[in-house]
């Protein structure tokens, strides 16, 4: 099977994006991670322009990869000097990595408006530059910058530039879309009348952006025209609109062109090592990112999830476990019957559907959905309202009341406005505390935690990682009706709740006790036989 | 110029993302900004499979479009049926629409896994369907589903659904790429074979998903094979991953393919009225959407910035006042300064570029979007801000302190779950006073409107007609920071203003105060000359 290069910037192009940096602990991780992968390189790195990516790559030689070769990212030398004498140069050889990429001019109107320097100049440059870290016994990428729109100024000398690389021992020449203006069909014939000159001597390869909203594609298309190289970060972290997503990238070469980019076996683990990495990052990963987004298989109008039940194929491109996601069938009004037969069935597998329970229990989730309940992004509250209403519950807690107050002007200046004071009773014995917080609901959730902990210890480890408030009516004013949906963690599972009342308090109340009572029920906890 | 249809389906195909739903008043708002920005048609509903729909039909029909056609979406008839029989296609005509956008399978395995019927009834159906539509004056646009998947697995039969459409008097043929998985190339070739065929007779469209992150360079690659029609949605909400991320396509086909798809002096508000659709559907656009998101014309790399300042041509594929977005320079703080004072100038015109006031206030500004405010939907806050700074300002009134309780449950059942206790200064009085309420808020809005009303009988008149809640980090939980937008009325004038805080009542006090201060304001009233 023809094989594809996959090069992941995400630690040095990525750390690009605006609200992204990274730890050196962090880069070792997703150095990791990426290598579990299979990725072929993992560029991590500007040791010239930041001293401290040295430090990592001082740690990151220690480490024992499987597969990935480290990349260290610099410039060409600077106009006029020797490479002995550029600084960045030395850096970049001080990295110590298997491979080095470097980039150079490839835009007759960068070198003579950015860089100042003459067309000459810049060739001797590149030529020069790869000469000396080949010579250095470094593998060296050639990146040729804004190589798209140096074709289509005066594309013979964007060759010169290339043939400058080749001729200099250069492994790989990277064609950079810097700007992202391209679209697909350029980068496609440019790409080809590269793969024809230069093709035999070389790996071809294609760095995009995503300006255009075609980063994707124009990789796609660049491999079709020969390339077997392709540059990105693996979420698509970027300057600007971001790199290429190469989540998207490795599936759709693996499952839409029969292409191999990284190992037999790694393809179902792609979900799992995307979203390590964001949470390393600490971003999130929309959940409309295609094959690895929360919604990416999730069926909501009636006639999507009703073809989805009779056979997966009629709305769904390819079968979400070949990229280790899952298929969701999202509760809605647009819903059928069917799908909420499903989904009791799963608490209650031996409920008939004319079980007069089922069609109770299926007119109280219509009334909520009228109140305002969504379930689609809160399966947890829905289960949980499937297993009250047919007993298979038992309470882990009882409230007893809860009061928050909050004071303006406070007497000292803190982000602390609000108090709660929660009182709960477990297993016939009482307990009440109170804690602080930014705003009623923070010292609400503060204080409930607080006080079940001494009774569920499992509860330590829990954590809100998002919270939603959606106005329902907003006509009504600050007396509408409102959503709160909260997603909570506990570092292995994650699960998401939902509360609805006109009080926002109130809404987050439920949205957080019932994550809190899903939480103990999957961990099998037995809820106390009294309250 | 050479000209494409732009068909948006926010309303239809868009309400099918997940958590995505819209209000009656929220699809009118969207179908005025959708025929502000100049799209020919928007498709808004589908009145068979959603009785609420026909409600909105009703609605939309007395508004004055400019533009735009407004479009109903429905099925083809039901098997075994006449048209006339087949209640979806009656409420399709119900909706009064002068376009209807009919969708029929041109996939042989839908026709005969998932409908369950003959090949040939399926051209029935949709013969017979687009005539049946036709004859009661409707333009009739045949959505051809999954017709990508169709042409690859039984070609002739997938061009005899279409021939079926045309033959009984379609006037555009869109053909759906429904489950999002071929690839640009495929789109290109399948495509092209229909313009062939039937180009000359209809109008060929394409209506993309973006399952394989390809939906824009599809649709692109679709209209370079010969289509004139794009379908997709605005800000690319959808099933799963979305539909084709219209605000790009659009751009795309203007900027770079030198097409027309909206009108003349149109395309420079694109960003606005995307920001708009978004604060309505309460959705953030990704800071890294090509063309409108908030990064996508950020610099934060160091070269990238210093190529920028000479030249933006040097890492700007495009200028991004021609989308009506900004340049941001993430290290150099110097961003957005003409934005500003244009906005300045707005309020005070007098004032020069160059006054230590300005260079000021602009400082003030830049603070207080940093902190997550913005004054894009609150122009009344905005004016505050400037007034107070310029010494335009004397107050009416101070707040000495306020005080909010909830308890719960409370001795008797009631919505009022809440006490506001607050106390102003006004000219050298003081008056205190409490109010109940559902929820902090509502208890605070009433409160602080009570207390005033005795200094400030104007106030009475006002009422509050709008009340948004946005949580701005939602990683950072319930201590997220939220922005909570007003809209007020007096009956006669209407206007909006904005509040942020970690603390939603503080957020809505700021709000809340914002608004009686600038009713007070716009009604001439002189504010006391002590406090």
């Amino acid at each position: 099977m023809h094989s594809v290069d996959i090069f992941d910037s995400t630690l040095r192009d990525g750390s690009q994006a605006e609200g992204i940096s990274f730890s050196v602990q962090d880069k070792l991780k997703i150095v990791s991670l990426l290598d579990e992968l299979g990725v072929s390189y993992v560029e991590a790195g500007n040791p010239g322009s930041n001293p401290k990516d040295l430090e990592f790559f001082r740690s990151a030689s220690r480490m024992c990869l499987k597969r990935a070769k480290l990349v260290a990212f610099g410039a060409t030398r600077r106009r006029n000097i020797h490479c002995e004498d550029d600084a960045n140069l030395n850096s970049l050889l001080g990295a110590g990595t298997p491979a080095v990429a470097v980039f150079g001019k490839s835009w007759d109107f960068q070198v003579t408006e950015i860089i100042r320097t003459t067309l000459e100049e810049n060739l001797s440059m590149i030529g020069e530059t790869v000469a000396y870290l080949a010579a250095a016994g470094r593998e060296v990428i050639f990146d040729a910058e804004h190589f798209f729109d140096g074709y289509r100024s005066d594309s013979a000398y964007a060759m010169r530039c290339l043939e400058a690389a080749v001729d200099s021992g250069a492994s790989t020449l990277a064609l950079c879309e810097t700007r992202g203006g391209a679209l697909p069909h350029d980068v496609f014939s440019a790409t080809e009348a590269v793969c024809r000159r230069f093709g035999k001597r070389v790996r071809i390869g294609i760095h995009a952006h995503d300006d255009s909203g075609c980063a994707v594609a124009s990789s796609l298309e660049a491999v079709r025209a020969g390339a077997d190289h392709v540059q990105g970060t693996l979420l698509g972290f970027g300057e600007r609109c971001g790199n290429a997503c190469l989540a998207t990238i490795v599936a759709d070469l693996e499952l839409k062109m029969g292409l191999r980019a990284i190992p037999d076996g790694s393809l179902d683990q792609l979900t799992r090592i995307c979203r390590a990495v964001a949470e390393i990052a600490n971003v999130r990963i929309p959940n409309t990112a295609p094959y690895i987004g929360r919604s990416a298989f999730s069926h909501k109008g009636g006639m999507h999830i009703d073809g989805v039940m009779k056979n997966p194929a009629s709305f769904e491109h390819v079968d979400p476990e070949a990229v280790g996601n899952e298929r969701r069938m999202l509760m809605s009004e647009v819903a059928g019957r069917a799908l909420l037969l499903q989904r009791i069935h799963a608490v209650a597998p031996s409920l008939g559907k004319d079980d007069p329970r089922t069609v109770e229990l299926m007119d109280i989730l219509k009334r909520l959905e009228a109140q305002g309940y969504q379930f689609e992004g809160a399966e947890s509250s829905f289960e949980l309202v499937i297993r009250k209403h047919l007993g298979h519950w038992r309470p882990y807690f009882e409230l007893v009341h809860y009061q928050t107050t909050g004071v303006h002007p406070l007497a000292a200046e803190t982000d602390e406005t609000h108090t709660a004071v929660v009182k709960v009773r477990v297993d016939g014995q009482s307990a009440i505390t109170a804690a602080e917080g930014a705003g009623p609901v923070n010292a609400l959730d503060q204080a409930l935690r607080k006080v079940l902990e001494q009774f569920y210890p499992a509860l330590k480890a829990v954590h809100l990682t998002d919270f939603k408030v959606r106005v329902l009516d907003s006509k009504s004013a600050t007396a509408s009706k409102v959503r709160v949906l909260i997603e909570s963690t506990d570092g292995v599972r994650s699960w998401s709740t939902v509360g609805v009342s006109r009080d926002i308090i109130e809404a987050s109340w439920l949205a957080l006790s019932d994550s809190i009572e899903y939480k103990l029920l999957a961990d099998g906890i037995d809820p106390p036989q009294d309250l």
